[in-house]
């Protein structure tokens, strides 16, 4: 439990770093990934380092992620994972910056006795009020 | 394996017979719940098979759900799956109905030899454009 622990808190601090090979480290080879932006799930079977890092680089430095709530269910060599994330940041050329509330799921697998992530969910709900507004405001 | 499969697939097909308690008894007493619509996560430690039965008041007839790209990752008494469901209704009052695609991760634990679900994360992703619009139009 701490070690899986230790992993959540730890891509999540390896993000402001900068360090996009860091935090993919933390993942498995193959993994079935549903962002905050589209599409429903993403295509590529394994994430790109590059890719991480130039999402990195349109802010003024590199986001600031914090994990609450975090929840960790586990047996054997699974395990699943609850919490509500927000990510602060600048956007290059903004002057202000924003945080943002978001639900994560995790899904992991111990894979040669390491822990690697094998799942991500992370979104906001959104709006039925007709407007089909994404709810970006939400705090815990 | 085939059980827990059993109990995702069997929910979904009890939605459309609108027996909310039914749909209900693959829960678990306490669970958390990140829905399409706000809040982040559902403050109930419980479903409540009223608000669930007057949910699907709402449609014409209860909604029709279909889940795919199913996938199971279990081990001991723990195991989370992943898929992209749809659901199609017509509102009440409503001339046309819809059909949504959203992406959906669960949790579930073997409790006293029933797999039961404890964690449900459904989710559409959002725009990135500055539109902040859910992205309820997108098909797997």
């Amino acid at each position: 439990m701490n070690e899986i622990r230790e992993v959540i808190e730890g891509k999540a601090a390896l993000l402001e770093t900068g360090d996009a090979k860091a935090v993919l480290s933390h993942y498995a080879d193959t993994y079935v990934e549903y962002t905050l932006a589209p599409p429903l799930r993403q295509p590529g079977d394994a994430r790109d380092p590059a890719a991480l890092a130039a999402w990195m680089a349109t802010f003024q430095t590199p986001p600031h992620r914090e994990v609450t709530q975090l929840e960790i269910t586990t047996d054997g060599d699974v395990a699943f994972a609850t919490s509500l994330d927000s990510l602060t940041a600048t956007p290059r050329g903004a002057t202000e910056g924003f945080t943002l509330w978001f639900r994560v799921t995790l899904g992991l697998r111990r894979i040669d006795g390491r822990w690697l992530v094998t799942h991500e969910h992370e979104s906001v709900p959104f709006e039925m009020d007709g407007s089909f507004r994404a709810s970006v405001t939400l705090r815990p």
